[in-house]
Parts: C-alpha cells; sequence; structure tokens
C-alpha cells in the first residue's frame, strides 16, 4: 500500500535550504572575507598564521551571513553591515580559539586544533588579538548602539561559557539550566548578529527586536541539532567527531532528558561516565542505545523545532521577499542537519 | 669627613611620590573602584569570586589613577573618566589573567594564581567577561574616539604578547626587538590610559599627544624597572619573586645587554638556562653575578632614566599645577622602585 508524503512533511535538502542565502549575500560576503584576510593581517608572523588556520579551515559562515542578510531584509544600502559582519565572525573565532583551551580539544573543524599546534599561549593571545580588533571595526562604523549590543554579547558569551563550567560534569543539571547556558553561550551571537543589521538601517525599535528574536531562537536550534549530532544524529550512520562531548562529559540537551528518567542503573553509568570521566571505548555505544531507549534525541529534536518556529513567527512582521524566504529557509538548514 | 648629598641626587622615598598623586585622585578613584565592584557582579558566581581574587590582591591602579589624573589635568569635569579608568583596570586584569595561562604562572601578586585555584579555563573566560564589561562601560561613555584608542590598544597588547612569546628563549633578541614587545605588551596601555583623559576634555591634538608620550615613556621606564627588579634590583637585598623571569625563561634587557657582552662560558650559561630551560637552584646566584660582571642592571636602569626623562619632558606643554607636579612626581616613583 502506497503512502502519499505531503511536501511540507519531507526532509529538506539541508545544503539547498542554504543556498538561497548564500546566493543573496554572495558579493556582500566577499568583501566581508577580504575584510577577514586583511584584518587578520600583522607584522607579528604567528597571528595571520593562527588565526587563518582556522579561519580558512571553512566554517560556513552562518554568523556573517545573517548579519548582511538582516541588513539588507531591511533595506540596509551602507559600507558598515560588511565590518560588523566581519567583527561578529572575528568574535566567534575568537571563542572557538579561547574554547579549545578551555576544553583541551586536540581537533576543531576537522583539523589539529591551534593550540595543539601552537599551544595554549597562542590560542588565549591570537583569540584576545581577534577581539580586539573586531573592536577596532566596530568603532569604525560608529554605530554606539551596535557598539553597545555586540560589546554586551562579548560578555553574555563569556557569562555562559562560565556557567557551561560551572554545570559541567553535574549530571543533576536541568532543563532550564541547560537553556540558559546555550542561549548565552551560543545564541547570543546569532542575536546580535541579527540585531545590527536593522540598527545599522535605523529601524524601528520593533523590527530590531524582531531580527534579534529570529536569531536568538535559530541560535537555540543550532545548538540543540549540535547536542545530537554529537551522538550521531537521529539516522544510525555516525558523522565525524561523533562522541566528543561524551567524552568531554560535557551536559548536552539529549543527556538532561536521558537523566531524568534513568533507571538507578543509567543513572550509575552517567555519573561514572559523565561526572567521574571514566569512559571506556563501549560506553558511546552504551550512551547511544540509552538515549534512543528514552528517544531523547528524537525530544531534543522536537525543541529544536519549537526554536525553529519561533524563528521563523519571529519574521513575520517583514514583507514577503527573496531575502525573508532565504531567512526561513535557514531554518531548515539548521535543523536539517541531523537527519 | 662629611659628604654633602645634594638633594636633587638622593633616592627619593617611592612611597612618597606617590602619595601625592594619590591623594589628587581620592575622590575619583573611589568612585572607580565601587564601578570596579559592581562591574564585575554577575548572576554567575564564579565571576566575581575569581575577579575579585586578583582585583581586590592589591595592586596600586596605576592606570585608572593616571587616566583620572591625566583627565584633571585637562580640566575635564565630566563623569566619563571615572568608566573610562575602570575600563583600563579590567583591559590590565583581564590581561594578567589571561598572562597566567601562557606563562603556567603559579603565583600572581603574592597570592595562587586563578589559574591555579580555578584552572585555565576560569581565567581565559573571566579574562574575556572582563574585556567585555571593559568595552561595555566605553561604549556608555560614548566617546568614539577613546573607544578607538583603547581598541586598539587592546589589538596591540596581544600582538605585543604574541611577539613577546616568539622572542620567548631566544637569547639573540636584540635591544630594538624587546624594546617593540614592551612598547605593545605595557607601555601601550599606560599610554592609551593617558590619551583618553585629554580626549574626554576634547583638548587639543597636541595636549592629547603629549598625555600619550608621558604614558608610553613613562610605561617604558615602569616595565624595564620591574625587569631589574626580577634580578633583585641594584640593592642586594631581595625582594619578592626574585628570578621568575630567570626560571620562565624571560629575555628581558639585562639579559639581553648581558648577552651582547658574553664570554663563550656565559653564552653558554644563558642558552642552557634561558633557551634549553636546564635550571639548577644555584643558577639564579650566577645569573645575578654575571648580570653585575657587565653592569646590565645598572644600564637597564640607566635606560628606565631615559624613558622616565622624556615621560617628564613630555607634560613640558601644561602650566604648572599641583596634578602635573605629581604627575612628575610618579616618574620618580617608578624609577625608585628599583633602589
Amino acid at each position: 500500500m502506497g503512502v502519499v508524503v505531503p511536501i511540507d512533511e519531507s526532509s529538506p535538502d539541508p545544503e539547498a535550504s542554504l543556498a538561497d542565502l548564500v546566493a543573496l549575500v554572495a558579493g556582500g560576503m566577499e568583501r566581508v572575507n577580504a575584510t577577514i584576510l586583511s584584518r587578520t593581517g600583522s607584522d607579528v608572523q604567528m597571528i595571520p598564521e593562527v588565526a587563518n588556520h582556522l579561519i580558512s579551515s571553512g566554517g560556513k559562515r552562518l554568523r556573517p551571513i545573517l548579519t548582511l542578510a538582516t541588513a539588507d531584509l531591511c533595506d540596509y544600502a551602507g559600507d558598515g553591515a560588511v565590518k560588523l559582519a566581519a567583527s561578529v565572525e572575528f568574535m566567534h573565532t575568537a571563542t572557538l580559539l579561547h574554547d579549545d583551551v578551555v576544553d583541551e580539544s586536540d581537533m576543531r573543524r576537522g583539523k589539529v586544533a591551534a593550540r595543539i599546534k601552537w599551544g595554549n599561549e597562542a590560542s588565549v593571545l591570537v583569540g584576545d588579538f581577534l577581539l580586539g580588533q573586531a573592536f577596532r571595526m566596530m568603532v569604525e562604523v560608529g554605530s554606539l548602539k551596535a557598539l553597545d549590543i555586540l560589546s554586551t554579547a562579548a560578555t553574555i558569551i563569556a557569562e555562559g561559557e562560565v556557567m557551561q563550567l560551572t554545570a559541567a560534569k553535574n549530571t543533576e543539571t536541568s532543563e532550564d539550566e541547560y537553556l540558559a547556558v546555550i542561549s548565552a553561550k551560543t545564541a547570543e551571537l546569532f542575536a546580535a548578529a541579527c540585531e545590527v543589521g536593522p540598527v545599522l538601517a535605523a529601524r524601528p525599535e520593533a523590527e530590531q527586536a524582531a531580527c534579534r528574536a529570529y536569531g536568538m531562537n535559530l541560535g537555540i536550534a543550532f545548538q540543540l541539532i549540535d547536542d545530537v549530532l554529537d551522538y550521531g544524529g537521529t539516522s544510525d550512520s555516525l558523522g565525524k567527531n561523533v562522541g566528543d562531548d561524551f567524552r568531554e562529559g560535557k551536559i548536552t540537551l539529549p543527556i538532561v532528558l536521558a537523566v531524568r528518567r534513568a533507571s538507578e542503573t543509567e543513572r550509575g553509568f552517567w555519573k561514572r561516565t559523565l561526572e567521574a570521566g571514566e569512559v571506556n571505548p563501549e560506553d558511546l555505544d552504551t550512551a547511544r542505545a540509552i538515549l534512543r531507549r528514552h528517544g531523547a534525541l528524537d525530544e531534543t529534536m522536537a525543541r529544536a523545532r519549537h526554536y525553529g518556529d519561533r524563528a521563523r513567527a519571529a519574521l513575520a512582521p517583514f514583507p514577503a521577499s527573496p531575502m525573508k524566504q532565504a531567512l526561513l529557509q535557514v531554518v531548515d538548514f539548521c535543523i536539517a542537519r541531523a537527519y
């Protein structure tokens, strides 16, 4: 018996969902990339080496893309968005460099982490350099409101990282506590990246708030999907770097949801692996089996879709346009990564 | 036979040299300290804990004092100087936190380093938080020129630290290279701290440049004296933390000057201890003996006095006043520490 699959419930192709947006901002992103390249320049040779190791390793540059896109959505026609987009990417890169030191990671974006190649020192200091350059570019743009948004974001991101440090290895972390962590450490930069566009365009407060809400909810959805992907997604095929969070004892939403329903035996398993850090090679498979048993990955996906819906709804005040359509599709892109 | 000591050649009492300035800015510094206290506040408990561990450990707060003093020298009467002074202290504290991770230090200001007590993670992230708060305060003050000066300083400081990393353990470092390092990593923040005062007061470019030059030269003198103090000063009595630079293999000006005049045996000694890092307990005494033999500490003092003279000369355009007098005395304070 055949089943008719309604079109709106088919899994979208994640790359296709991003392609429209990438095409729409292609011209601006060329200038952003040129700015990034020139602003990592320094007479101190190690700085461009370390910075470009990470920057050239092919992240999607989703955050600066969002800055350009929301500026365009608000009909901004000036030069400022390019520099702010580059600033946003520098803030993100600085966070990654400092994260590697914090997490003692060996790999980042499929390459050896900068801290392994050049040492913790270089990761800390080049991160500081990029943060400084980010603020210099913001100052050049000259919008105090944008400066306020992005410097506040820098503070909140650091707070979120410290919160995560405090929550780390604590399997009693609640869903609310976890949401507070990822709202600060991940979603705040998405929110700020989307808010500065309408600010530059001097659009009404309501539109600034709408773009901010879009970014915030998209950022939460994005992080939740990352959490799912770290346990191999909902499919049976394993992607790269599966199990990093588990081996580092990171408490993520799938864990929070599974711990809440855990048997005594399972609770002991999570305490041994995540709190005590005693992880054997076969434990990842056990962890995945427990998560599946409780539907924790599917439930995390459902949460991600909830925030995705809110991101889409936030854009309602804006009239239909190809850019709005592309921004709505990005939500699909973020979520479809997990299938 | 009695010797008449001319007053102007007597060693000044270092604390007395600072006392006048401290008294003149006492009111402003109370507000700076209150601002520092309130801006390290966070719902994330670990942040004020780590920040105050270092902030309350009794640095002299020379940099924010200089911001208030130069603002006052330029008859600035607004509120902005207090927040910029607190920003400068936060930038300094963030640098110290990140330095501890870079240097793998165990002690800081006579207390256990934050990284030992809370881990490298906390030092990196609380440093990032303080940098973010520093920029937020600058944004609140609203002077784009001051923002430009301080964000540029943040970039240059990071560059200086990376330069030091590259020069580290290289006994062939030249005096010029070393001066470039300390101009960036230490003196730049002194320069920026002194420049933003006249900028807030909207004084002519020449006066802004004069205050900047005062801070830059004072900062270089300050660092050179620190270098001397790390080998016990020019007296025979040893202060605290003597030998830290030596044990960490840091190349400082006394070393640069001594290496230039080293015998083959001495060159071998410096290469073994500073480059290869093979340091035995008796090596510090040997190092001090070699430095004394070549007059390297006295010559470093002479360099410091040269920059001190330039700092004093930079203030020539300003009419006589108690504040100007106090700023001139601070140069004596910085240099007299080594006697």
